[in-house]
């Protein structure tokens, strides 16, 4: 479009648009589809401002976690003042964690209705990657859909990124629901099946807000694919002997339900497991579509595959791109509203598998905080798929740093999952099936089956005595000594006993 | 139907159907609608039972709480061996506090579907209070609808108490939903506002199943009513201020949103508040309607109140059951997994107002566990209605047992609700509005505007020092100091230091 081309520019003169105090909205999710060029130029800009004597910071909201171009250059330039709604870079965890960045970590299905609902103030600019924009001025999705349809709506004004990189192919993959509303206006989402499109392809967009458009070409952040180890599979393993007992007793169908996996090696090492598995015909309706989910395509047992955006390594990157056409037929990447819709896990009764950072005897679950006050990443979409699942389980490697931490306490440090919404615990040494136990019971299958060997007697000890002398016996407890495993490791550097 | 009126028979004859070891669903939901009859004379032939040596006991299902002839009887005759999904009774709550009760605290939306489900295992016996039975065998509900449906479809046997007590006039307000099923069937639940009805007025009912009919003629546990005092009206006041605000910045309708409310004396200031308001054409979605409900409905206010029960005074109960054909019109009794559904609280947007014990610096909230181990109820709908509602709110006096107890502490002994899920919480002292913020702008306001005056300066002292050399900064906390409040309370009664 003629009107467009005029507004075609360097990132730096883009960048200079961005005003000091101000909020930006940017494309990205799990660092697929984030804007590469102009926070990199944004970052310099502040950079020299800082040098002139000159404040400058901003507010920067995405989908969830981007790459080091965006979050890690805007860090380290001190140019973040308010971050939301997840993290993952180094360099911005560590301002965080040092004081210095406030971070508003949030349920990620919630990002897009709290910024309609206005109390988070108004959206400055949008920054949104997209790989094209069509004759009529659709704009074709990237990697990931994330909140951008609610930047694009919501911003006084749009950058956009056409990154050529992307493949060209990505174009019908996206399904963007326009139908939400803010209450009282709200009305049921109709989607049954994760293979529904219940909406259209592209973005709209109100083109006079168009104000500038910048090329490149640079891929995403794809990280290099660690594989599973022995501890992974072993998960993995009482995983799938899970889902067969499931199977066999006629609490779950032959082909499951929609799976929900997080990323990284032991979600992974489950996938591995599905590939090698008796089970057929599944569907995915998740967050993420990562290497694993490629596999489970490719060897045909994932029929259809729900998500926002990618998180693949390099290899699998090529591999997708080799074949998207074919790829494109068996999935979809919508708005992370849906995606991690509450109404719409609940409906489809997802199988939600996700990590954490320690749980308690109880059951608790700490997905963020190391250490109760340390933040790692974020809630990310844990707990809209945990409380709304059909079984939510959470699955760890006993324990971490060498086996200085256990991965089973006490009590959490921080709270993220309340014992309600942790139905199945598995680690490497075995799985504990919580559904429908008191707190006492979830104890003894926690301690007995979770439970490193090195910390069990440590944790029968603590709980033999806390059923002795707690204040109540319901949920047993000392709470001199239920977060010193924690101040200990902090002192000494194990949670181990000296 | 003559083929019933061969079943009616005494409650001892009934009672003597229930067998040990097996799981009983009651009906009942806060005090209102439970058997009257069963369970005293079950609780009596356990008596008699363990008096001849013999082991009882059962496990008892229901939809909450429930009265002194339910809960308290058979915790008396250590009837009980497991319980669920919530309990107020004080016998009951001390069995479970001595540990010899297992209790599974359940989120009240998912006690159906996970009956459903299958792992709680089989129902043996229905006990469920019905007003009638129609002429071709509809069972008309009583003054709550709970789980009523899904124990009287999974049941092996139905035992009905026919109660003449309630009003006759209670025909036709109940909205029983039929249209559940379990994944991957699961459709949309046609409900857009709190009026709509969905399904039929009475209970279908496998009338082969019936084993026996009670007739009884006994009144629900209707609790006197305590005026809200100071406290409770300065927490309200603080309510109407902020409901005000959020209409004139245009962040909610001019009559608001669907209401959700707990019970008691907070609660009831708060409805009385909107009486006294500039809102009009009110609704509430809601769990129970109690007296201020009512209230409400008289004042013209409320147009329209949706719930699962009744939770009324005597009063009450008495100007309900005088004008009930009026009332009728204005209220609808659903099903619990309706009533609390999060697909629909979420999209109907509602203003969810809880209690809780005690929240923190963050604004992580503890409904349940005081001092971290000895259960007061359960978490009831709270979880349903927190994480979904368009506004989140928790309110609490700044302090209980006359200032020996803090409501606001540095570390909360057990979560229910995270930080995502408390918007704002309001006490006598002031309202924080948490919306947005990260965890050190969420303290300074809950400290600065939450906390009472004389726990405020050790507040303040707490997370100064936290700040300085906490692990992380990002929530700071001293893991050494975090629950020594509590267990100061545990060694002195107070948490006041010395």
């Amino acid at each position: 479009m003629p009107a467009l081309k005029s507004r075609v520019m360097g990132a730096e003169d883009a960048a200079a648009l961005i005003q000091d105090g101000t909020t930006v909205g940017m494309s990205g999710f799990t660092g697929s589809g984030y804007p590469k060029a102009v926070p990199l130029a944004l970052a310099a800009h502040i950079v020299a401002q800082h040098e002139a004597g000159n404040p400058f910071r901003v507010s920067v909201w995405t989908g969830a976690s981007t790459g080091p171009e965006l979050d890690g250059a805007l860090a380290k330039a001190n140019g973040i003042e308010f971050r939301l709604p997840y993290n993952s870079d180094p360099i911005a965890r560590e301002k965080i964690n040092r004081g210095e960045m406030n971070y508003f970590d949030m349920h990620l299905s919630q990002v897009a209705p709290m910024a309609w609902q206005g109390f988070l103030g108004p959206l400055d600019t949008a920054v949104v990657e997209v790989t094209g924009i069509t004759a009529d001025g659709g704009l074709i999705p990237s990697s990931s859909v994330g909140n951008n349809k609610t930047w694009l709506d919501r911003a006084k004004q749009i950058i956009l990124e056409v990154n050529s990189w992307q493949n060209p192919a990505l174009e019908g993959m996206h399904d963007i629901y326009y139908g939400t509303q803010l209450p009282p206006n709200r009305v049921p989402i109709p989607l049954v099946r994760p293979d529904d499109r219940i909406g259209e392809p592209l973005f709209r967009c109100d083109l006079d807000k168009i104000v500038a458009i910048v090329e490149t070409d640079r891929p995403d952040r794809n990280l290099p694919f660690a594989p599973p180890d022995e501890v992974a599979f072993a998960i993995a393993g009482h995983l799938m002997d899970f889902f067969a007992h499931e199977v066999r007793v006629g609490r779950m169908p032959a082909n499951l339900l929609p799976l929900q996996s997080g990323v990284g090696n032991v979600a992974n090492a489950v996938l591995t497991g599905l590939v090698g598995s008796q089970f057929e015909n599944l569907t995915a309706y998740t967050e993420v579509l990562q290497d694993g989910m490629l596999d489970l395509i490719d060897s045909g047992k994932l029929r259809m595959a729900s998500a926002t955006a990618f998180s693949l390594s390099p290899e699998a990157s090529e591999r997708i791109n080799a074949d998207m056409a074919r790829y494109r037929d068996r999935m979809v990447l919508r708005p992370q509203e849906i995606s991690n819709h509450p109404e719409l896990i609940r409906r489809l009764g997802c199988i939600a598998m996700n990590g954490l950072i320690e749980a308690d005897i109880y059951g608790n679950v700490n997905s963020t905080h190391v250490m109760g006050s340390r933040i790692q990443n974020g809630i990310g979409g844990s707990g809209d798929f945990a409380r709304n699942a059909y079984v939510s389980i959470f699955m760890t490697p006993s324990t971490a740093k060498g086996g200085a931490i256990s991965a089973i306490v006490p009590q959490v440090s921080h709270v993220d999952h309340i014992t309600q919404d942790v139905q199945v615990l598995v680690t490497e040494q075995g799985l504990a099936d919580l559904r429908g136990l008191a707190p006492k019971q979830r104890a003894a299958l926690i301690i007995g089956k979770c439970a490193h060997p090195d910390y069990r007697p440590m944790l029968e000890d603590y709980y033999a005595r806390a059923s002795l002398s707690s204040y109540g016996r319901h949920a047993p407890s000392l709470l001199s000594e239920a977060l010193s495993w924690h101040q200990r490791f902090i002192e000494t550097g194990s949670m181990r006993l000296a």
